[in-house]
């Protein structure tokens, strides 16, 4: 498309392309954005190499023209968004990539792939720690995703309140608070089950979190105490009616004086059996193959699409706005501005986009596009931290709706507003 | 655990590991083996480095002891496996790893994240293909999936019967044929769809795909033979009802000569829509989104379990087989041995596993594992070509039923020897 363009003279046309979402996934009622800082590493890092373009030039995918111009590849446009943890909704405007063509349609893959699984997964974290409400979310979801890609999830399940991850590697990269317990395999090393405990009690202190579902639980438990006391942190249940379990184990515990020993479940937990264990006396849930696999939505469906470019390569060429008329997946040319609309009360009413202009607000409204990159350079500053705070924040101003397992549409309803017309 | 385990004496008691799946994902006749190349890689770059050192004492993770274990971590063990594109059923030994437990059991989310991804995305790819074919597959579904499984998917895909990939990174890294089209945004950029097109065939030649749905798909059609002739190589169609746009096209086509012109339709494609284009005039298909999220399955569900273990630290102490009896995952204690049992036309009837022993097969069975990597050392030679040839004659040893859409059990059952009784 670089080449083509460069042959008809469009390359470098101004344009704009927007990253949005069509819909959310069936029968969700909200989105959490993830992946925007790991997005803003990968453009600061978008070069291509000696390997690179060695490779296009051998298997002759480009002209000499061409892996010149990509040699000397810097993005020097202009990018607004909505920060991590935001909420969206169908249309929101994540991303808006203003550059050359070229420059400009080249991050489509970056940008979507980091988008895509960033948010599917932190959309999924968010419905889980609603669910669990006080209780803690642990990530423990590493090893069933791509080894990369399990990073990556852990970061975004921490934006969307969960508390820790048992990935180290995500610990080092972005400072993840990091938990983990024993496997079976641990147990089954040892020649019993109380050798096992007495050795993990040893190294990492009566705090520890026991696995007891190896043989017998209530043997397991009864062993725990024995060995710990009452100061034994946590015990782990991983397997049967975790509802059932937990209320067994938790008498046995009271019984045996451990009453502050704290129960831990996993198992293949997801938003509805974390809602369906709520009455259960369970104090936390370890969550992997759900969370990392965005409970049945592992990708947002975001798409990277042309909303306006200059009528010519003039640099202050106006700018038209484009959109194609595919059946079923039309979309909606110019360049957006968004807010979100609250009543008296404080409670989110609308996502309003504003096409080609800024959407006349109320004084209630939030602007949701800030500026991450000017003329090249990256200028969004933020943290963890302040993506978690405003996951929260988000979430609590919008409808208690929100908060529904059931099957529905999204909560508020997406406006547009136009001056093109 | 490895603190643990050095504190009670038993990290350095001989262990196998295990990994497997408990069971197909619902519906599915077979799964596909991938992953096992890049899991090689990965056991070969498995280091833990100055930065991984440095976080792991920073944050009082291990103790100084496990730190210099880390500093000196080399796999020196030996490990059988499934090659890549072989087929799979429930409980199929796809990895038997040996070695201590300490240096076994830390590979275990690297392992497991391998082969969890890449054989989900092979798994789907081959019913795709399946249903595809002798009608050409491309992977198209970077932008779905994390940055770096969709070079991971790009791969499993090829091994799974798909031709090319639109991935770069996938041919650069594998050598993978690539192929791609242009998007929406291409015509878009151009004041007409006739400039664009025109701009595409002078840079990529009339043997190109140009795609014909931004605006009237039969304007664009004509436009398209008018400027490229019935040399034009194909169009793709990316939206509304394929099987009656690509019968209308086809038509088109060939009342205006253009009768060598092929169609590739892309649009969330999956086995099923793949399967009910099999009459419409399409000549291949683009598969994305449901490619790369294993077509509903985007993990398989693989664990590594320890399934025996030394009775003591004695390098020559006798293996013990062990099992965990938690509700509804009890594992199967004991060393694997895996064959695939034919009958006398060479249709496959049965995967047949010997616990603690070889099967005692007859001249028909194939033994399935191959030694990986011994005493540390990597001796499995393979390539993609080999692993797609693998693929091929795997599937076309199944008894037919392997190809129903529909759900149904797996298509061959896995039956278990033991010695162990």
């Amino acid at each position: 498309m670089v080449e083509a363009a460069m042959a008809s003279g469009t390359a470098s046309r101004r344009s704009i392309f927007e990253l949005f979402p069509r819909r959310l996934p069936s029968g969700r009622r909200y989105g959490v954005v993830a992946g925007v800082g790991r997005a803003m590493q990968l453009l600061r890092d978008f070069r291509f190499g000696d390997e690179e373009l060695a490779f296009l030039r051998d298997h002759q995918v480009v002209s000499p023209a061409v892996l010149d111009w990509l040699a000397d590849y810097r993005f020097s446009g202009d990018i607004w968004g909505y920060p991590e943890g935001e909420i969206y909704f169908p249309g929101s405007p994540l991303m808006i990539v203003e550059g050359s063509f070229a420059e400009a349609c080249i991050l489509e893959t970056a940008m979507l792939s980091v988008y895509n699984y960033d948010a599917a997964v932190a959309s999924a974290a968010s419905r889980m720690t609603l669910m669990a409400g006080d209780r803690p979310c642990i990530e423990m979801g590493a090893r069933r995703a791509n080894e990369e890609a399990a990073v990556a999830a852990a970061r975004a399940a921490y934006i969307a309140g969960f508390v820790s991850t048992s990935n180290l590697e995500a610990g080092r990269r972005f400072g993840i608070p990091t938990a983990g317990t024993a496997a079976h395999s641990f147990t089954l090393l040892h020649d019993s089950e109380r050798e096992a405990f007495e050795a993990q009690l040893t190294v990492q202190g009566k705090g520890t979190i026991l696995l007891v579902d190896t043989y017998s639980i209530e043997e397991a438990v009864r062993t725990a105490v024995d060995l710990a006391g009452p100061e034994l942190g946590a015990v782990r249940i991983d397997s049967g009616d975790l509802a059932i379990t937990a209320r067994d184990v938790r008498d046995q515990l009271d019984a045996l004086g451990a009453t502050r020993t704290r129960i831990i479940v996993t198992s293949d937990l997801d938003e509805w059996q974390i809602g369906a264990l709520s009455a259960a006396p369970v104090d936390g849930y370890g969550v992997g193959t759900n969370l990392v696999i965005g409970s049945g939505h592992p990708t947002c469906g975001f798409v990277y699409k042309l909303v306006a470019r200059a009528a010519s390569s003039d640099p202050d060429a106006e700018l038209v706005p484009v959109a194609k008329l595919s059946a079923n997946k039309a979309t909606v040319g110019g360049r957006k501005y968004a807010m979100r609309r609250y009543d008296n009360d404080g409670i989110a009413e609308a996502e309003v986009i504003g096409v080609g202009v800024q959407p006349q607000g109320d004084q209630n409204d939030r602007p949701l596009l800030h500026r991450l990159v000017a003329e090249g350079e990256i200028v969004w500053q933020d943290d963890l931290a302040a993506a978690r705070e405003r996951h929260r924040a988000g979430l609590a101003e919008l409808p208690r709706a929100a908060r529904k397992m059931s099957q529905g549409d999204p909560v508020i309803p997406t406006l547009y507003e136009s001056d093109y017309a």
